[in-house]
């Protein structure tokens, strides 16, 4: 059964020390569905504007996306500008110009309503839940958010909580979240709000994965150049939540897995500006990175 | 072959979180020493002044350390006071007393001149060179040191680095040696200053090593209540060159399990203030937490 991913398509603009590329595709459900696509069949729900280049729209084609509820409307696509310094763990947001997405009702065909896969990547969190509602009978739903609607939608999100089964937050959303620094208690505060399943992304360090059974955490995969971190928690999540698509049953073994399969995409996703890597990754690069991972891993 | 630790011996004030202790029994070489003896006999070489306590010396003696070469001479132990704030990754130093600190000058025995493994823990740059030059052909020299030399010693850092084979620095401390934000290339620039390991300690987000043939990282063994983290940099120290001092030869696989060792034996000593759970620690407890590790990286 396939994936539904709602969340943004944007355009951005990011400066890094090794570069600047203005309007490459981006969004945090253009790089959730990259990512995605190497497991399962992903459905793509979002909305731009009619600046956005058909060359982008192609490109999410050609990569196997449905692109059925990807809404083309009146109005300018999400744009998102911005820098990283130093140690590129953080970005600093030069502008931000919503267009198409401060009107954004997301429409899903009647066939993708019984889809039992669900992502809901950052978007308003009352976006999330009005597509939530939308859904028959979903067997998994993982949620992403950021901290402007920690902050400016609290109420909404912690509804939200309730909802799925599975939170994807990275540390500062936890901490900002929960009031808890330490992130094993922040995802146990976390857990008590909903999700089954708690995965906290520390960036350049690693994943904290907890749930009510065990925990555990896993470094990042050791990357030397990075050259653009942006997208690299929704490619993450697509990795993650993409091997647990196709999965029968979610067990400790699986759930690891899934962890994994997100590190080592998004390690790809950093080496290159945008999308840049990730679309001309193969399955069997992905594969060879994994086992190279585990035999550092070994001990 | 036994190893010898140069470093402070402190009475450490803290106040984190969990509650405030003052005078605990601390120093860097206090701590390395509490952690390598479960691996080998630790000879400690370091100074205290005329107030330090009786029960500081039967404690550390009891626990096999070697004592011969702590100095007790007039004037004042070294003291240092400190408060953690929050996620407890950095502390916050609120007085530093040099004491007799400020004349120390390490004299050791002949007999210890030929020990074959040599740990430079956290001193003057200067004296750490000093124990070095008396030692007779060591096998293996690692190296600890500090902001505070990073800015004010820096040249005789450097040069101390040419002379050890295994350099243990934290993050910020790779960083600002090196001028690189990148950890992988923090220490490939450290590597070319000297040491054949560069081993880089991350506090709650684990260690990344590297060395010409191989690169690694591990999580930091997930602790729930961090009560103090003082002296859990020594502790990893001692307990990676612990390991190290008693194998045959050098491989990846012994490395890593030198990095696990450190970290487990580091993970106890997080959950308590000063040396309270490190001085109560037994093999097995060590052991059992490594094989809980073990199961959770397992994927």
């Amino acid at each position: 059964m396939s994936i539904i991913v709602l969340g943004t398509v944007a355009l951005d603009s990011v400066k890094t020390p090794h570069g600047r590329r203005n309007n490459l595709l981006g969004g945090s459900a253009a790089h959730f569905a990259m990512s995605a696509r190497f497991f399962n069949e992903v459905n793509l729900v979002a909305i731009v504007g009619e600046d956005f280049p058909r060359k982008h729209i192609d490109f999410l084609h050609k990569n196997g996306i449905i692109l059925t509820s990807l809404i083309k409307s009146g109005g300018k696509t999400f744009r998102w500008s911005g820098e990283y310094k130093g140690d590129l763990n953080t970005a600093l947001t030069l502008s931000t110009e919503l267009g198409v997405l401060s009107f954004f009702k997301p429409k899903i065909t009647d066939h993708q309503r019984k889809i039992e896969n669900v992502f809901l990547a950052n978007v308003d969190p009352e976006i999330q839940s009005h597509l939530l509602k939308s859904m028959h009978s979903p067997r998994l739903v993982g949620l992403d958010s950021m901290n402007y609607w920690i902050h400016n939608k609290r109420k909404a999100l912690f509804k939200l909580l309730k909802l799925v089964d599975i939170y994807v937050a990275n540390d500062q959303e936890a901490r900002d979240l929960s009031g808890e620094h330490n992130l094993i208690k922040a995802a146990r505060y976390l857990r008590g709000k909903g999700p089954r399943f708690i995965v906290i992304k520390k960036g350049e360090h690693g994943v904290l994965f907890y749930c009510d059974r065990f925990i555990f955490s896993y470094p990042a995969f050791p990357v030397e150049k990075v050259v653009d971190p942006t997208g690299a928690g929704d490619t993450f999540a697509g990795g993650f939540m993409g091997y647990l698509s196709v999965q029968k049953s979610i067990s400790e073994k699986i759930l690891k897995r899934a962890v994994i399969y997100g590190t080592i995409l998004s390690s790809f996703n950093v080496e290159g500006f945008g999308l840049e890597k990730t679309s001309v990754l193969t399955k069997k690069a992905v594969n060879s990175r994994l086992n190279k991972f585990k035999k550092i891993l070994a001990f």
